[in-house]
């Protein structure tokens, strides 16, 4: 008995580990599914040793992260996957030349976070994201392309969310609610009326402390890809 | 700058999803690991729609899971892993037929579980896992290869078991401590000296609802795994 060539949805992952297995998780428990085959088929490339992307993107590395992400994505594209997502803002830095790599469609999460944020009427969208995001201006160009405007935290806070990223949520260390908390304060003070989680290692923070309820005009990148990703892929999210 | 080709885990996932994800959680968790770059490289194979591994084994329906899954470890090969994972304990009915088609290792859940209650000096084992485990004596086996004697639930108890397994984790519904619990207390009354999640869907429900620290007697199979996956790429154990 051969059953029909599966289709898979190519996860472009490692970017890091631990966002990218949240990634999976919200896929699965945002679909509309009673049994197991009622999911989508994912090949996970979950490639942890990818250089750094932020401190490419800085200058403070040469190492470029581009090379294995692009790699990864026609290993994918090979093995069957009909589309890729890449659960990680900062490498969306090099969105158009791994789109380019291949022939299957790349998701954008920076541009479905911002449609998001659009969907809500947001105006004035302040980005949590790694210095590389911050630096590259990634949210910034797409707020623009959708009329938003885009607020970035000073750089006393974006200290503080660097040491979140790096050395607490890849580190394996916890996070407390209160520190995000301060974090999404910090933004509605300088004027934002959505945050945007620009992170996907915040992401994990965020859901970890369950304060999605307590915050309702944070927008999780990560879950707003996830979301996308049941839609592209022709299957309905949950409605309970 | 080009970076050294990676070298993957291959997972042989998606039976079922969730399992999957946790199972590539707990490797990131229990992994001794400071950045990113610490981790294990996971190339994820998360393959929902693969036929009910246990209809199949109980002759309920005549679509067999293993042409699936002999494929998918062929592309995992395929993409540079260099050994091979498969996170379910009913589809270990066909381990030797999916060593048989790939030419590198894919370990063995079910003999790692059993040689982890070996090494707690355990006598007779408890098992709780699908009707298809149990009706293929996947665990019965291993156990008397190792001189352990194998415990398995009264029919009422596994009626349970699987209405546990397929109408709650696999359907997305919540399972309660004290269900959980009442299976661990039978297999204890059987005279089991330990308990073996040996379906990795319980292994689920035990995380979920933090069963650990209240039942030393039970072994989980999927972290076990997890860490001989961890132990086996060469990489160290988180110690604390």
């Amino acid at each position: 008995m051969c059953n029909v060539e599966p289709k898979f949805v190519g996860v472009l992952g490692g970017v890091g580990p631990m966002a990218t297995v949240y990634f999976e998780q919200m896929v699965l428990e945002l679909t509309d599914a009673s049994r197991d085959q009622d999911h989508l088929n994912m090949l996970v490339c979950n490639h942890a040793t990818i250089p750094d992307r932020t401190a490419f993107i800085l200058g403070e590395s040469k190492l470029s992260p581009l090379f294995d992400m692009a790699r990864d994505a026609q290993m994918l594209a090979r093995a069957g996957c009909g589309f890729l997502v890449l659960p990680c803002n900062t490498a969306h830095f090099f969105h158009e030349h791994i789109q380019n790599a291949v022939s299957i469609p790349l998701l954008n999460i920076i541009e479905e976070t911002v449609k998001a944020c659009a969907g809500q009427n947001a105006k004035r969208i302040g980005i949590l994201a790694t210095a590389g995001t911050i630096k590259a201006d990634t949210y910034g160009i797409m707020c623009r392309r959708f009329g938003l405007s885009c607020v970035y935290p000073d750089p006393a806070t974006q200290k503080q969310v660097m040491s979140i990223i790096y050395g607490r949520i890849k580190a394996g260390k916890p996070v407390r609610a209160k520190e995000m908390a301060a974090l999404y304060n910090r933004m509605r003070e300088e004027g934002s009326d959505a945050i945007v989680l620009g992170c996907t290692e915040l992401s994990v923070a965020h859901r970890d402390l369950e304060l999605h309820a307590a915050h309702p005009d944070v927008v999780d990148s990560l879950e707003t890809l996830a979301r996308r990703t049941i839609e592209y892929a022709g299957k309905k999210l949950r409605t309970t």
